[in-house]
């Protein structure tokens, strides 16, 4: 990528790569997602049958899965009906009964562990210019004990019951003829201090005022004992659009997917075991790495010596140029996450150096309105030895959020991808050491 | 005040003036302002009769009102049917039979020319820790002719009765038996983007949210035809909380007001001649001094030259720790004011040269969650030689808003003061050049 190789075939490459990923980001910079529906997942979700269950990450053998994130997926099953308890869900699992699967080869998207069973209630996200959809499920709410975090009991249970009965039928009356295109909402949550993965508060209010006049609606019709219900939901939960903001972003990179040559990063996504990206112009396939490093903020009671790694996919903000990338429009982050202004400032500037655009809507205030950094190039981290910063949440060892912080892989999934786009492209051996 | 002064009548002073100056902050920060309601100002204000038409800034002879402050006084009679024609409003108010008062000295506060007239719709806010009360009128919209900027039409007279008829009623009626605590709301407020003057995008969101549940309520009774149209006004107009949190700000610093020996700054206020501040330990009467430094943004087709100066009182939230005192919340007023955010975060800073505290509640993420600067003190001014920095609308002398932008006062108010301080509590006469 670099000065000396100068070689006609290594330029003829080069080009092909620029021009790739031309392409890749001009799929990023123009998807108009749009919510349109909300709707079970079974009736909507790509391959989703009614005994599959689906995770976050790069997908392992069932015997793979550990910790919470295994625990979410045997109690998915038994939420689901598919098994009477745990063990019968280790036996249903292991036998291949229930089909286990990645969210993301079903354009799915997973916080945390990432859980998705048929009857899960999933948002319905389109890119109205390449017509990518991509589906997102619910938040579960505040409570630090949740499905997607491994912990599972009666409340957690009737949580996910009421998602199903309660919210979903009123969400999807409200957006279904009238559907909301996200982009300039979540530009205009930008400027009101969200960064789109760990703050989400002003996205959440923006989205409720959208709906409010529906809700009015609904409150004359038979779902009227469910919109007062609805509200508080909302009210309560400042986090709610993360999961429409997910699956727009999803919408997003997907769009972004598959242009041969491209080394734009389309997925980053941890499961418990790894961190792996994917790349444009790599196919499907997962480039896997060590768990990032962490600097977080741990609620009361927690140290960094209970954090367990159980998966998660939100981070796919990041490969829009949200979350780590918007920080610097997130401020108040610092009281969730912790770290200094500063800090924040200068996490947010350093991705400009990996990345290949800046976002022509999503604008930094405090960076006198210039655009996010989008477009993450496997070869400038490797060049610049900058790694994504990716804002997150933190799971603990027993269960439940423990804790929020900024996560930064390693190199080594990226050299992996440098290594296949390689052998794929066919560049000359030459370039193999760039990395460093 | 400093160095070179050290008889015992000084030190006894400033020890009076230093403890005066405690009380009159501590009541700064401490105010809990609440809205109860929405009335009619004949109903509600006190001193208001029929026939008053109160206006911004420290008060004038009528016949000293000139420009738009004078044509919307004469329109605001007009519009409350005192006269025929601005030919008889003129007379009215040359004869006395309209009496024409400042708003300040009825407990309320005027947006740019500020006009009242008995049958105008109020907020009412009563701080709840000294039971001081205020009230400020109703946001007409954004379009750039409305009363308050000087201009008169069927469209801005019909505006007008619209809050008057419609979006009056429905207000009140929403927190009348749900009134709303507005201190954390405005905390939130800043957190989410807003500085509280010039930008209210977030407490008005924030606002909305509030009376959701309330409106969907009324959406059952006989408001009904009115609450889409109280939706779509609050959906429109991002500014819609400005008047409340300036009534709030009045509640706050009037309960500040009056405190014998103290120098912090309790109002400061302009008409279309002046701009002046009235001080805790010195009465009612204004200091008044030549109008204020602007450095603006003008909306297309208009320059600097077209500015006229019709008054404005929006700047008592700068004597709270709000608007330019809480700048560096609100990277995005860039967008309407001009500037840049380091000139932003840096006018911020200033100020905590100019006042006695950091404000407990409001706090300034990008500052890492330092307290806002609040308490002007005038000898803090005098000494410091810096400005208070004031956000603020401008006028165009045809009506109208034509821009905004940071508006900086002259010294001379803050000397006259303090010479009517020195006067007035007999400090040594060699202190009276201590403003150098």
């Amino acid at each position: 990528m670099s000065g000396a190789l100068t070689s006609a075939s290594y330029l003829s490459l080069e080009v092909k790569r620029m021009n790739a990923n031309r392409e890749a980001v001009q799929r990023l910079l123009s998807a108009e997602p749009v919510l349109t529906g909300v709707a079970a997942a079974v009736d909507v979700v790509p391959g989703m049958t009614p005994q599959t269950i689906l995770t976050s990450g790069p997908p392992l053998a069932w015997d793979a899965y550990t910790g919470g994130q295994r625990r979410a997926i045997t109690w998915a099953a038994v939420y689901e009906g598919l098994a009477a308890d745990a063990q019968e869900a280790d036996e249903a699992l292991a036998s291949g009964y229930i089909r286990l699967a990645s969210t993301q080869d079903h354009s799915c998207i997973g916080s945390v562990a990432g859980i998705y069973t048929a009857s899960m209630p999933v948002f319905i996200v389109t890119d109205q210019v390449s017509q990518t959809t991509a589906f997102c499920n619910l938040y579960e709410g505040k409570s630090p004990q949740r499905l997607n975090y491994g912990s599972y009991n009666r409340d957690v249970e009737s949580g996910l019951r009421w998602l199903e009965t309660t919210l979903a039928p009123v969400l999807d009356a409200c957006v279904r003829d009238r559907p909301i295109a996200l982009r300039p909402l979540m530009a205009r949550a930008l400027r009101l201090g969200d960064e789109l993965h760990s703050r989400n508060t002003a996205a959440s209010m923006l989205f409720q005022r959208t709906i409010t006049r529906a809700l009015i609606d609904l409150d004359h019709t038979d779902l009227s004992p469910h919109v007062r219900d609805t509200l508080s939901y909302l009210d309560e939960n400042e986090y709610a659009f993360l999961r429409i903001g997910m699956a727009a972003s999803k919408a997003t990179v997907d769009a972004a997917h598959g242009i041969p040559c491209s080394t734009v990063v389309t997925g980053m996504a941890l499961n418990c075991r790894e961190f792996g990206i994917r790349v444009s112009g790599l196919g499907d396939k997962w480039f896997r790495g060590k768990h990032p490093q962490l600097e977080g903020r741990y609620f009361e009671g927690f140290t960094a010596q209970d954090v367990e790694w159980i998966g998660g996919e939100s981070c796919v903000t990041e490969t829009v140029g949200l979350g780590g990338f918007a920080q610097a429009c997130a401020p108040s982050l610092q009281a969730y996450q912790g770290g200094s202004y500063a800090t924040m400032r200068a996490n947010n500037e350093a991705m400009y150096k990996i990345t290949l655009a800046e976002h022509p809507e999503f604008k930094i205030p405090a960076f006198d309105f210039r655009g996010t950094p989008v477009g993450i190039d496997i070869c400038a981290v490797l060049e610049q030895q900058i790694l994504p910063v990716i804002d997150g949440g933190l799971a603990g060892r027993d269960g439940g959020q423990i804790g929020a912080g900024v996560l930064r892989p390693n190199l080594d999934c990226f050299e992996g991808a440098y290594d296949e786009w390689q052998r794929r492209y066919d560049a000359p051996s030459e370039t193999t050491d760039q990395g460093n």
